[in-house]
């Protein structure tokens, strides 16, 4: 597993290695030990999120007006009931009984299965000892050991659609024991993901840590719409924290308990999903493995423009595909390698429980294909809910370009004589006839008429009979002016560490020349440090110039750092390489004579050399991506001159 | 209350209003009926906390390459255990017992003392009825009166230092009662002030939400002083969410139960607290509410340049010093009102329990004077609780400038014949020795000499006789090169939400020519939205104008808004007012036949005309805070044209 197919010379561990060196993450609390599924960003890893997060709001918030919004981590019970949450979003974990260690299902089931079908490959297919079974041993033969490979491969393709009967069939069915004891697995049971907690001092208020941004954004939709002048479609976002209760979660960033997601809620209305910048992005070319290809088990993409997929109806509309093209272009801007990238549809028994669509930006890793970043359609699903919920209306209303006749069912109430009648039950009662569709409203019409009177229903179960003479049903027609509907949420969320881990994978390379030199090469725009300030030995004459140099990047907004260690000039460039500096600048003695330096580009190694002007604009324009490398050589000669040519004097260290 | 003091024409609910229907803020979860201490932000709030932190970052984190990091909100119980969190971190609460309501004991004790001050003062100082007492109705006199409220207000200024006890007594010899009630209040209980959940499926650890972010950072100490090449003084920074789940929370963005905080944690070598840019600050002159003033009772503040301080011994070493003028300079930059800022001292009793000095940058709002930054002098108080739990050093090694020849005292024992004795103990029991201070071996020494044996007391209390024979224990001249320390922390740590809250009272005031008009004077560099687009009419002439303005200023990065709507000229300029938007450029047909422009600044309503090219470069410095409006009217003259003079046509509306 911890080698990338698609990479032949990477190797994770070693990876990992360096991302530990150059402090770009590690396990939080890691003095006491750590705590699974919780990370902490060193200074890099924190510089190339908030890189990562700075495109992401200039491709997408700022570029559509997107109004971005920030709302409490801390939810209370009643709005997770009412979203699903607190039924519907657990994972199945099952225990060895022997130890207590517990596993989530799914997972122990799928490592498992995977490891039968190795062993079984590898044993030529053919004369293997059956596992379990009542029978006792006994050896397949070619055929049987291919079929119960079939088979096994069947259940881990569908293992996201299983629910607990399914898992519990599984386990009892392949005997699924903990490979560490081999001791069968109990279970499963579910288990709610969302981390508990008590508000305030009286505990009588369960709050959970939100287990994703939409909520808070959903609940805010009137005043949003008002910000924005009543116009729609529109795009609210949050920016922040979430948190997942993981059973027992390893994968490093992969799977963390506390994670940044990036999350945007748009409005749009249900009878027009037309987005009016599609044409901007049709031709965007992509990666589809759709629905209907993984049910006939093939993992095949098809490539093609996005404005084909949606005239060949693989995607619904042009919203979703317009933010389907957009993300693809985001994670490319960032620097992901479009090879690895492709997007997937959601199966039916997959989806989420508030998802209609759902396509996922998967990245291949070297812990295989990874979802990154979901494009749900949510539908009316959460405002829907939400507003039964409160009782607050959570609707667009639309001045209709002309009045439009419509028909309705009114019911007329004689408020002097239902009040007495009543009492303080005339809410309850009130409320029930205010619910009533038209449907009702014939319903109880007809039963008035032929029984003098009708029995009404209220929410707590009980029945109230109200006679005819004290109500009318009746058809009229009415002049409406305004259409009133509930938009439906097409939401692409970005969970940050996913993709700030598999840029990291895609970024790393090896240096062919020297097996020791790793280098990231993340573009400029995300670089966590644009450019290192490297004086070539600690002669004193040079500090002048690197702390001019210094302040006037700080001016320009440049992130940079000054390597004035004692350590080879070659060394201190390597090791900046494996921080993904793409920059470097040289101060030398020829400096101190005529104030020219070296600026040395991170993957090719190239350097130029030029006046101080003239390189403190091309970092400041490389490093805001207006122009590339390939741009800087065309405007200046490469620089070969021995002294600071680096790949060639590596060992070289001037001592004053 | 509500009025501030300072500002008589400020009223607070007017200015609620306008942020509510601004969507500055809103409770949490409004339409569930909101949960009291959360809070959400709306576009402009989130956008004004944005350009606040970006502000922060520049003056800071950048300023002075402090290595910013990310860390976990969840935090597992043993690191506040240590920290000291789990015991101390408490406020105290009473409990009215006929309705169950709690409150926070300090805070209802001074507001009934407060409400009885007032209403002595009102009724003239004598002839009040006493509240309560054991001998009935009677009548203060003058005298009586007078010195009851001195003790009211002693009390009052001494709150903050009373434990449980000291508010017990209070309750009882006062006789507080809630004043809804007239119930007297029951308690007070200490209650911790972290909200705890449960991390993993395993029932078997306890969490809490980090009551502040500085831990996170003492933890990575060691890496964190890798990543800086092992040099001193340098400081790691945390942006993030922290947690107190506040008993009762009221006053708004002043006491959240969530909320952003932006800390510092500055490592210095506690034998040199000298900042090496103190210099750069010296003369910034500020004002100082020291401890001796405010134990003489008075909050006289006194003024003075920081180097003043420094040198009169008000502050204890230039780190402090430096820090506080920063703080100063960071709050005047983003608006504030120097008039309505001071450094406060706390008082001994007041502290943290791991501080040994801090002061408070305080601001004047409608609430008092508000502690919106705090910087605490945490000594070595962390690392060493930490170190000492983990048994990881979190040191600094300082090579000496030349090797230094010190006398230690050693234990060495004879390994062949004491692990025999001891089998599995022998490691508790060498522990135990390890742990010998000088003074212990100095007594052991003396204790072996003339018993012939020794007795060792282990970490769990069981005692073990270790015979003469089996070590020694001598004086040995040691050469060492190396100096080993805990440094010491100063923090700086900053309240965004209370900051961003005092900095919208510091920047409301109506206009004097027309009361509905109110503004939100923000300089531009934190103003949520930089300019407003407006085309003078809905005439279609003027779309492609705009599209292509709101085009450049995007490629500039300046936040804008278009405001097309069919609302007056005026009307649209008065309610961006009161988003504090700073510009505002009107398209008109001039516009169309010339492409000439009409800039208008927010505050004096002035407006010039320029072509599109000047005054995109006008407002793109504008808004970085190169230059003020006053520059730009040293170039351009003021336009005065009747058609887009915005306060003579606040009731035109041209429609086509």
């Amino acid at each position: 597993m911890a080698v990338n197919t698609e990479n032949p010379g990477f190797c994770r561990s070693r990876l990992e290695e360096l991302l530990k060196k150059r402090f770009f993450y590690c396990p939080s609390y890691e003095i006491y030990g750590g705590v699974s599924g919780l990370y902490d960003y060193g200074p890099p890893g924190m510089a190339l999120e908030q890189n990562i997060l700075n495109v992401w709001r200039k491709h997408f918030v700022y570029e559509e007006n997107m109004l971005e919004i920030g709302t409490s981590i801390v939810t209370p019970h009643e709005v997770l009931e009412t979203s699903g949450h607190v039924s519907k979003f657990r994972d199945w974990m099952c225990k060895d009984p022997s130890t207590g260690e517990v596993f989530r299902a799914d997972h122990i089931i799928k490592e498992i299965l995977l490891s039968r079908i190795k062993k079984r490959v590898e044993s030529g297919l053919e004369g293997e000892k059956v596992e379990g079974g009542a029978s006792g041993t006994k050896f397949d033969t070619l055929d049987e050991s291919l079929s119960r490979i079939r088979e096994y491969e069947d259940i881990i393709s569908r293992i996201d659609g299983y629910d607990g009967e399914g898992l519990s069939r599984v386990i009892e069915e392949y005997d699924i024991r903990n490979p560490a004891t081999n001791v069968r697995m109990e279970g499963p049971v579910g288990f709610n993901l969302m981390f508990a907690t008590e508000i305030g001092p009286k505990g009588n208020m369960t709050g959970y840590l939100r287990p994703e941004t939409a909520q808070g954004q959903f609940l805010n939709f009137n005043k949003l719409l008002e910000f924005n002048n009543g116009k729609m479609p529109f795009a609210s976002v949050v920016v922040g924290k979430s948190f997942r209760n993981e059973i027992s979660p390893r994968s490093g960033l992969l799977r963390m308990r506390e994670f940044t997601m990036a999350e945007i809620e748009h409005y749009v209305d249900p009878l027009n999903k037309d987005h009016r910048r599609f044409n901007e992005v049709e031709n965007v070319k992509m990666k589809f493995l759709t629905r209907e290809i993984q049910m006939s088990g093939k993992e095949e993409v098809i490539e093609m423009k996005i404005g084909e997929a949606v005239a060949r109806g693989i995607l619904e509309n042009t919203t979703l595909a317009y933010f389907l093209a957009r993300i693809h272009l985001f994670l490319i801007r960032i620097g992901m390698n479009k090879e690895k990238l492709r997007f997937r549809q959601h199966m039916n028994n997959e989806m989420a429980h508030y998802a209609s669509d759902c396509w996922d930006a998967e990245l291949l890793t070297s812990y295989g294909w990874i979802e990154c970043v979901g494009c749900a359609d949510r539908a009316a699903y959460d405002l829907t809910v939400h507003s039964e919920k409160t009782k607050e209306k959570l609707v667009v209303r639309e001045l209709l370009p002309k009045p439009m006749e419509v028909t309705e069912w009114v019911v007329n109430v004689d408020k002097k004589k239902i009040g007495p009648l009543f009492k303080k039950d005339l809410k309850v009662v009130e409320q029930a006839i205010s619910s009533w569709s038209n449907e009702d409203k014939i319903r109880y019409r007809d039963q008035a008429a032929s029984e003098g009177r009708i029995v009404v229903k209220v929410e707590d179960g009980r029945e109230f009979e109200i006679p005819s003479s004290l109500f009318t049903i009746e058809q009229v027609k009415k002049t409406i002016s305004v259409r009133e509907y509930i938009p439906n949420v097409i939401e692409p969320s970005f969970g940050i560490g996913r993709i700030l881990y598999s840029l990291i994978e895609h970024s790393y390379w090896i240096r062919s020349d020297d097996v020791d030199r790793c280098v990231l090469s993340f573009p400029p725009i995300v670089a966590p440090v644009k450019c290192l300030l490297v004086p070539l030995s600690n002669n004193s004459a040079f500090d002048p110039i690197i702390d001019k140099l210094s302040f006037e990047l700080r001016q320009l907004g440049i992130s940079h750092k000054v390597d004035d260690s004692s350590a080879a000039i070659g060394r201190r460039y390597s090791r900046n390489d494996e921080l993904g500096t793409p920059f470097g600048i040289t101060v030398d003695f020829q400096t101190v004579n005529d104030g020219s330096l070296t600026l040395r580009e991170r993957d090719t190694t190239r350097q130029i050399r030029a006046s101080e002007k003239e390189i403190l604009r091309v970092i400041k324009e490389l490093s805001e991506g207006l122009i590339s490398w390939d741009d800087v050589l065309k405007d200046f000669p490469i620089f070969n001159k021995q002294i600071t040519d680096i790949p060639e004097i590596t060992d070289l260290y001037i001592r004053e």
